[in-house]
Order: C-alpha cells, then sequence, then structure tokens
C-alpha cells in the first residue's frame, strides 16, 4: 500500500519546517480522546465487579497515551486507517498498564502513587493488582483478535507476535528483571543500563510503531525506517525520564520523584552527565525525524512526536 | 474435514466398552512424553538467565499436562495432526503454569509447595515469580502466533481470541478473584462456588478441547458438542478436585493437602457431602462419554480421559 515516491521535482521540506507547521498539542489531544473513548468502551464492569473495576482503575488513570497514539499515526503514515488500528492501539495500552500495575508492586519498585494518583495494588490490594494485571494482559491479546476489522489474518497474526514478543522475557519482563537485579548497585554499566532500557522500554514503542505499520501492509524498506525511528525515539524517551527524575518535582511527574536517585539506580545522567544526556537524546530525536522524510508530509505526526520525546516535562 | 457420518448399518460400541478397549495408561504416558519434549525445547535460557530459569522451573516441573493432551486428543478426533497442535498445546501450559505461579504467591494463596517441590517464589523471590508468569502469558500467544504451521491465519485468531478469554477476567482471573474473596466464608453459595470452577478451572480446559478442535476445522456441530463434553469433564475435574483435598494424603497429592479446609473454603463436598459428591462426578464423566459416542473408536482417548477425571488419585 505504501511504495514511497519521492518525485525529484518536489522539493520535500525538512523535518524541522514540517514538525514546525502542525500542530502537536491539538493532535495529541485529539488522539487522546479517540484512545481514551475507545479505552472506556472496551472494557465494561460486570460480576465480579472487583476485577473489572481494579483493570478500568488503572487503564483509565490518564497518561500521555503515547503508545496507542504511535500506533495510530504509523498505521495513518502507512495509508491504514484510525479504525484498522484503534483495537491494537488499545491493547498496547492495556499491556503498558499491566506492567505499571506490576511494576508497582512492593515485591517490585513498591510505589504509591502512579500519575498522581493511588497505585493500583494501594486501592485494591495486593493479590487484585496482580490478577488486574494478568486481567489487561490476556484481554489485549483477546481484542486485537476479537475486534480488528478488514485485517487479513495473517497480517493479524503478526501483529499478535510483535505485542507477545515485546511483553515477554524477551522484553519488557526481560528488561525489568536486569533493572531489579542492578538496584543498590551504582557500578551498572552502560551496557546494561542499554539493556534495560531497549528491553523495559523501546520494546514496546517499537511494537507501537511497527504493529501500525504491519496494520496498513508496510514493505520491508518501511518496517526497516519505522525500526529505527522507533529505538531511537524510545532510547531519547529513556534519557528524558531519567532526566525528569531528577530534575521535575513531584507535582509535576505525578510519582515520587528523585526515587531512581534514592535507590541508587544507574541513570544515563548518572554516567553521561545531564549535558550530554540532554544532547543524546537531541541527536537520537534528530535522525529519528531525517528517516522519515521520505514520507513528506504524511510523516508530520510521527516527527513531531519524536520532538515531543525531549520536550516533554513530565 | 469432519462432518460426522453415522451409518445406519454400523452399530456404535458404547463408551464404555471403547474406552474399556483403550490403553490410557501408555497413551497419556506417551503423549505426556511428546508434550514434555516440545516444552523443553521450546524455552531456552539465555540473558537474563534468572528470568528464563524461573519460567522454565516451574514449566518443567511436572503434572499431568492434561489441557495440552485434550488440546491434542481432540485435534486428532476430528482429523488434525500432533504437529498443528502442539504450538497451541504448549501454550495451553504455559497459560496453566502462569495461573499456578502467581496462585502460589504469598498475596494469594501463600502456597510453600506445587507438585512436591518448591513453588517458584520460594526459590526465585516474589518479584521473579511475578514477572515469570507474566512472561510465560505473553510468551504463550507469541508462540502460538509463530509456530503454528499449515492452519489459516482466521483460524490461529480465534483460537488466540479462545487463550485470551480463558485467561482473562472471564475466565481463570475472574474464577480466581472471586475465590479470593469467598475465603474465610463458610456459607458460600453452590451458585459462587459454581462460578469459582467454571472460570478457575473449566474455561481453560474447554479451550483446550475447543483450540485443538478449531485447529483441526471442526464444524460447528462438533464444536457444540465438545464444549458439553469440556464444561462436564470441567466440573468433574473440580469435584473430585474437592474430594481429594479432603481424602488424599500430603504426599499423594504434592500439596499442602487439606489446605481448603484450613482456610474455610467452600466446596463441592462440603455442600454435598462426599459420597454424592463422587456421584454428581461420575454422571457429568458418563454424559461427556456419551455425546461424543458419534465419533466412534476416534473418540476413545477424550472418552478415557474422561473416565480419567474421576478415577485419579491425585
Amino acid at each position: 500500500m505504501s511504495e514511497i515516491l519521492v518525485e525529484e521535482s518536489v522539493e520535500p521540506v525538512s523535518a524541522q519546517q514540517a514538525s514546525a507547521a502542525f500542530d502537536l498539542a491539538t493532535y495529541l489531544a485529539n488522539q487522546k480522546l479517540l484512545v481514551e473513548q475507545a479505552l472506556d468502551s472496551s472494557l465494561e464492569v460486570v460480576y465480579p465487579e472487583k476485577i473489572y473495576e481494579s483493570m478500568r482503575y488503572s487503564l483509565m488513570a490518564g497518561g500521555k497515551r503515547l503508545r496507542p497514539i504511535l500506533c495510530l499515526a504509523t498505521c495513518e503514515m502507512i495509508g491504514g486507517s484510525v479504525d484498522v488500528a484503534m483495537p491494537t492501539a488499545c491493547a498496547l495500552e492495556m499491556i503498558h498498564t499491566m506492567s505499571l500495575i506490576h511494576d508497582d508492586l512492593p515485591a517490585m519498585d513498591n510505589d504509591d502513587y502512579r500519575r498522581g494518583k493511588l497505585t493500583n495494588h494501594k486501592v485494591y490490594g495486593d493479590a487484585i493488582a496482580i490478577l488486574a494485571g494478568d486481567g489487561l494482559l490476556a484481554y489485549a491479546f483477546e481484542f486485537v483478535a476479537t475486534q480488528t476489522k478488514s485485517v487479513a489474518g495473517d497480517r493479524l497474526i503478526q501483529v499478535i507476535a510483535k505485542l507477545g514478543r515485546a511483553v515477554g522475557a524477551a522484553g519488557l519482563v526481560g528488561g525489568q528483571a536486569v533493572d531489579l537485579a542492578c538496584e543498590g548497585k551504582p557500578d551498572v554499566s552502560v551496557e546494561t543500563l542499554d539493556f534495560i532500557h531497549r528491553h523495559k522500554t523501546s520494546a514496546l514503542l517499537e511494537a507501537s510503531v511497527l504493529s501500525g505499520a504491519i496494520l496498513a501492509d508496510a514493505t520491508e524498506a518501511d518496517l526497516e525506517r519505522l525500526t529505527t525511528y522507533a529505538q531511537n525515539i524510545g532510547l531519547a524517551f529513556q534519557i528524558v525520564d531519567d532526566i525528569l527524575d531528577i530534575t521535575a518535582t513531584q507535582e509535576e511527574l505525578g510519582k515520587t520523584a528523585g526515587k531512581d536517585i534514592d535507590a541508587q539506580k544507574a541513570t544515563y545522567p548518572s554516567i553521561w552527565g545531564l549535558e550530554a544526556s540532554r544532547q543524546k537524546a537531541q541527536e537520537l530525536v534528530d535522525e529519528a525525524k531525517a528517516i522519515l522524510m521520505p514520507y513528506g508530509e504524511a510523516a508530520r505526526p510521527l516527527q513531531a512526536l519524536a520532538d515531543f520525546m525531549t520536550a516533554r516535562t513530565h
């Protein structure tokens, strides 16, 4: 659907010009609204109410909805529709929410607050929080399988494989396992830190971008470019997260600030310093934007989203 | 592939005759070996080793492998091959193992032993046990999606939808949530008890049978019969589990016996008495066997497996 034709007569706009002309704030607000409407109607509260309420409590607790928005934006850039990608977009947020609920548990990071609200286990107890995570993870796959329309079964199977890999031991779970093992160790290597972030953060961001592309029947060349784009913004996202953990106040962040320092976690700023970390994040974002130039105007949302990675304050 | 032709001239053997002629012990041993070989090669230990070792520890900890064997047997009865069903059979065991790991956690049932071995969190700690469960659940879906050969994408999507539903809040997770809520309450109604078991036990047994059938391209009539079969053996399985919890010794059971009584859990024997519970289980099994008579000799494994539900002592 999407072989890129760069006509010689058309001078492609620079990535900077493109994203300057694009109103990201309005775009994000609109897409977030669409995603939250879809999430809201994805999960009804039925008997046994407590488990569904617990799942909904975290699923509807706000957040940037960055993963669903990346999925929708990529699908549209390659020529697909929002409707085709929405079930997968919702599934990505269900998976992300599961990882937050389980990471916050006393047995893991032991966090009391998330997005300015009490964490799931503080409201529903540890047992229900564990089950709510399991329920969201299982439902993510069921939801993609039952709700996706107008996509060939074989392509949908590829999407499901990507989602599964991104959250399992080869993705999120593996990243969190190494992260936990590093806690209290100030001498963590850059390689280990890279492993943690590539698995804990980038894997699901990459799956968000690539699943949107696959749903729109992307070519191999598309997938290659989008993989670089996704890996770059994933790492930039994590570097900025680490920077924010040091510089932001608790109010801005909606979670306990300075936790990484308290736990003596290795972070990019602790290894490179704040200024070099900011510069590295900017370079990654610039490269991510440049690689999408062949798509012309259609790439504006994804390019603006890359900028958003370094510009955000929470 | 499987419209059942009951020819008038052929006198179908009775369910009892059929299963009598079938050597269940040899069949179970063979199938269990096949499943364990497939499970063993499904999951390699790579970096970060601890999470993979933890996943393998519980996945390879023995057990009857009843869910995979039901899936394979159903696929074969409808005319499919073991090879076609094996990835789904493995996924069913991964999902079942996930539910055991999470149920055993201190925040849930707080069990120290399972199948005669220390539970996952007693060996690896609570954090890794939670992550190992998440990893197995995610990998189950990835494994079905990437390893299943010679099945149309649309049918595989149906299998994935069934697996997701069986483990989520509409299945296992919902059953466990109600089970936890009932702990310490001796006045639990039969309706609530039924809900717990239909969701906590039968849902995944039913998914095991029906996924095997779907992989073999079963007809609606096949699926209807097999749904009744699966629901009956699921309930019989749970009744026998409750009976065994009262009558079996800890050594036979491989887990802490009498736990249900200690926790004041409502069980079928506590409501109906031991003898009536045994009789009810037998009736369910007889009906399950009878409904498969149209399949003739091909139904023998599934009929013998139904008998196994009431005959087992652990």
